[in-house]
């Protein structure tokens, strides 16, 4: 097949990730619906240009900006995962990814193929500052949607101040600001009462 | 106001992009509905990933995926306006879309706020390689939704070759081989019977 029939193969088969829906509920004019992984990658993308100053020095902008486009094309087969989910699920869920990075990537002409698949596992391995930084937009920005939503997937799901802190060391290691934005953005949200803290064991005797 | 709560509030206020709708239809599964302007946007960028050597020589690609990203920001306030909408109209917009330019970016701190204003008026201006490259993916991504929706924007406005062909001008201005590949998908499209040729004049009399 020509390379060029072969990148637009790509391209038209990425579109179905506009029909991946994810947890985060989406609030304001128009939507009050469930984000997409399009629009939440459009998202980080924009984050990365916005904030690249909070990144380690050196950290290569295009990289993370290119990670965070390409980190959920896997869910065209995968599905999305609650950020929640148990370790049996989260390890289920590796195993498709793994395989839809086989499939999708492969559409590719073979030289972008493996460049690709390069900065996926990249991402996924969370061991370079780029991988870092860009996993930590992908945490962060969930949790602004739950704060702009009143409480949002935390709320429909039970999730307590306690299991959301747990999760912000990720941010915290691809960077100390947006980690520390983030800490406190939990503050708010327990003191404006939109995230509970866990109940004591006193309540449960 | 700190300069990390100024960068907080743009990426809040510009999720809203989620909630605008274009006139593209998508087809597919758990789609069949209007596309947005953020997944638009992303799946823009992806292009600008995968398609980067058929830009002209030493295009700056990360200046490209920029400006995609956020090119239709404007639109948060202005809306989408139809590519075929009259003249009048799209002067209307663009007095719009400038507006809409001012508030949005100077929510930034100022030395971003100029510099993503700076992408977005070389983006609209079309005079540079890389703006002339964004702006043809721009036009062929729909090209493409509608081939892939089996006729989509073309047939619900009754858009016929001639009009279509008329707005592929612009991307062979901005990639030679893109253009080619969207003269050809024109032809395609009529001999697959989902885009009409005009009406003949003897169709008239």
């Amino acid at each position: 097949m020509h390379r060029l029939d072969e990148q637009m193969r790509f391209i038209a088969e990425i579109g179905r990730l506009k029909g991946v829906l994810r947890q985060t509920a989406l609030a304001g004019d128009g939507l009050n619906r469930r984000e997409n992984s399009a629009e939440h990658s459009w998202h980080l993308a924009m984050m990365a240009q916005v904030l690249d100053e909070h990144a380690p020095p050196d950290t290569d902008l295009a990289k993370v900006t290119a990670m965070v486009l390409l980190h959920d094309l896997v869910e065209i087969d995968a599905g999305d995962l609650f950020l929640y989910a148990d370790a049996e699920q989260q390890a289920k869920q590796e195993a498709a990814e793994r395989a839809a990075a086989d499939r999708l990537f492969a559409i590719l002409p073979a030289d972008q193929a493996a460049a690709l698949r390069g900065l996926w596992d990249e991402f996924s391995a969370r061991q370079t500052p780029e991988a870092k930084f860009a996993r930590a937009l992908d945490r962060l920005q969930p949790m602004m949607e739950n704060m702009n939503a009143g409480g949002g997937t935390w709320q429909r799901h039970g999730i307590t101040a306690d299991q959301v802190l747990a999760k912000v060391a990720l941010i915290e290691d691809g960077s100390a600001s947006l980690g520390a934005f983030a800490r406190d953005l939990v503050c708010r949200a327990v003191a404006s009462g939109i995230l509970q803290t866990p109940a004591q064991p006193s309540d449960a005797g």
